[in-house]
């Protein structure tokens, strides 16, 4: 969208660049800066090299807004803010306030490791130096976040470290200079629809017809864990056309809207069963847990989960859950038959309204004739009557146990939204 | 370490720069490229706007190897061949071959769809285009994963889904040019050595005692869930100084170290349990599932999980594992006491040899006085008698229930390779 300014994330960090572990800073700052109405305009990740980082900061800073993450700590590998300095053009300076600060949490330290402090006031002078112009934002431990502003366009340095980096980013979001570029951005718009059920080229195709973006408004669709998820963003002066592409994508899929918020689909289940006053338990096989883990991931899940069943053994599904042995030896650990009665199981020992299982084959081994990896059957037993899925699902073990969750989380949904306004 | 061949790799897709999903693509690529002897040197997300992926391919194709991920879809908006053709001076040509193969995978999915194959023609004519040069590794759907070599350096471009993306890139590894590539690589080694308990700043310090990399040995410390994992790459004439740094690291911390490999710990719990004959049961209250979810991503799961308990009401905690009431009334639900006798409840009900169970706060909600967020108790009963801890745990709710299931397969490990040689 022309005209929002634009933010570039520079991320640091060897172990992140070479794939060893997940950053989570980047996808944390561009969800934030685009609900800021910046544009988060890319996330660079770069290792350890002061020549890459200078190369990523220098274009970073060709932005409206530049964050960095990482890099502050006390030793000479910690090389942002001097290379900030250097890509800026301004030199180093002791912030004798800073230093004094640092110089307390330091001594704290110390004292605990039973050091002395001159160890550490080496450190405290690097962490105390900041290009001239720049301010502190706080200390994240002996790390300053640092904020420099220059010509209307702004820098950031943060800690590396994720809950750190959390801890400052509001104190970076509530400095004047930055709250200035912020208000540049043309206040936007946020609409979320969220389909369960049609093809992410049949919601695309619908789109297409229904009207262009640009002009101030703009659409993405993505597709994730069988949930298609459509966001508007638009200008109050393009809030007619935002309609009129609603209105077409509903014309079409209205039956299949489930939410028009960003809630998890296990707290949409939680907040269901806590407004129905209805208690809920699970019977898992396949899954292992991962669906009760994802119901207990609510704050307040207590609410309305009572607990379940990770029933791995087909001992656990007859002792814990009473599934009938014939019925195993009939119809298979993995049938409609055994995850209804795991599901009447779970719903009778936890005493609770409504109970939900899955049972299935994730793979890569446990196939047989006529039941392939993929092979998951879902039941949902309620008070009205059960539901029942038999689904076939495609890839490795991994995105079996990760679908069979969610189509069970939706299974449950839809049971318990039943009895509401909702059909989809 | 210089002299390894660089590459950078190149993900566009405006939800994963807008942090609306996390980009696999990247950790993945660079885990691979790092494992081949390369130096995955940067990572670059951008959005859809076409100057950003055309100047971020200009900045990659100078590297030894550029991979760029997503943007190859049938439609105007996928741009990165396009680009990739212009970036590198080449012009598109369409592969009369490609088209072909293209075509009858439309003309399957135009039947399916009961669409005419019109329709498709000229998206089949846009996947078949091809920088003049540039060769197809094969099709994921419709789109071609696509191989340009030039002048010793190679461009390769993948699909965004990661799935497919995964599929196809031992084709592109399998490719000559790529080949020649990485046998540029001077050959390396690869040490594991992850230890439990001791901090990663201890363990930065005796490395840093303990010599200094480059000249063809790189060290790096990562820590992670509790769990400091040090990796030692190192060329054929480094190493006589990469063991001397493993022996220092021993000599300080060999009674931490649990894994000269990167197993997932949950697999190193199952290994440990099958190679014992040992059957395992869990119980969970905080974690809600996660344990089990842990245990069951492991492959084969079954020959040693049996299946737990997601205890999450007090109900459930004495109706499901016999945990007695008046040991919750003295103690509350959060005690080492309920632990035990969670524990030892799974143990009986599942008739397990070993059961681990977990209990604790993990918030935001539920603290009381003594009894603050991040307490857990852990507790697994073993035949050999039991092992407990009770931890103080900081972070949110989500990374209180992750380092919870964290420590508790740690506890189970511990537990489990009692019997052998290890102590760690």
């Amino acid at each position: 969208m022309p005209g929002r300014p634009r933010a570039i994330v520079v991320v640091s960090g060897s172990e992140l660049v070479r794939g060893q572990r997940r950053d989570l800073n980047g996808p944390y700052l561009a969800g934030e800066l685009q609900r800021l109405g910046l544009e988060p305009a890319k996330v660079v990740i770069v290792g350890d090299r002061p020549e890459d980082l200078a190369a990523a900061l220098h274009d970073g800073l060709a932005a409206d807004v530049c964050i960095a993450t990482g890099g502050l700590g006390p030793t000479h590998d910690d090389r942002t803010i001097e290379l900030l300095a250097r890509e800026t053009g301004r030199r180093l300076a002791v912030d004798p306030a800073l230093e004094l600060e640092i110089e307390a949490v330091s001594r704290r330290i110390a004292d605990r490791l039973r050091l002395p402090y001159a160890d550490f006031a080496a450190g405290v002078r690097k962490q105390a130096s900041l290009p001239v112009g720049a301010v502190s934002l706080g200390l994240a431990g002996t790390a300053p976040g640092v904020l420099l502003e220059r010509e209307g366009r702004i820098a950031i340095a943060l800690p590396g470290p994720p809950a750190e980096l959390r801890r400052l980013w509001p104190l970076a979001v509530a400095h004047p200079a930055f709250r200035d570029v912020v208000g540049r951005a043309r206040p936007r718009h946020h609409r979320v629809l969220r389909f369960f059920g049609p093809s992410e080229s049949a919601v695309a195709r619908a789109l297409d017809e229904a009207g262009s973006e640009g002009n101030g408004l703009e659409v993405t669709v993505c597709a994730r864990e069988l949930e298609i998820h459509v966001d508007l963003f638009f200008e109050e002066g393009a809030r007619a056309r935002a309609a009129g592409i609603e209105a077409a994508l509903l014309e079409e899929f209205a039956a299949r809207l489930f939410s028009e918020d960003e809630r998890p689909l296990a707290a949409i289940v939680i907040d269901l069963a806590r407004s129905a006053g209805v208690t809920l338990a699970t019977a898992e096989s396949c899954t292992g847990g991962l669906l009760g883990a994802a119901l207990t991931e609510v704050a307040g899940a207590s609410d309305a989960y009572l607990g379940g069943v990770v029933a791995y053994a087909n001992e656990v599904k007859t002792g814990q859950l009473g599934v009938p042995e014939d019925v195993i030896r009939r119809h298979g650990a993995v049938s409609g038959e055994v995850a209804a009665a795991m599901a009447e199981g779970a719903r009778r020992v936890f005493r609770a309204d409504v109970a939900a299982a899955v049972t299935g084959i994730a793979g890569p081994g446990g196939a047989s004739p006529g039941k392939p990896v993929g092979l998951v059957h879902v039941h949902v037993a309620a008070p009205g009557g059960g539901e029942a899925r038999r689904l076939d699902l495609p890839g490795d073990r991994e995105a079996v146990r990760a679908r069979a969750s969610a189509l069970t989380l939706h299974l449950l949904r839809r049971v318990l939204s039943r009895s509401g306004a909702e059909a989809a």
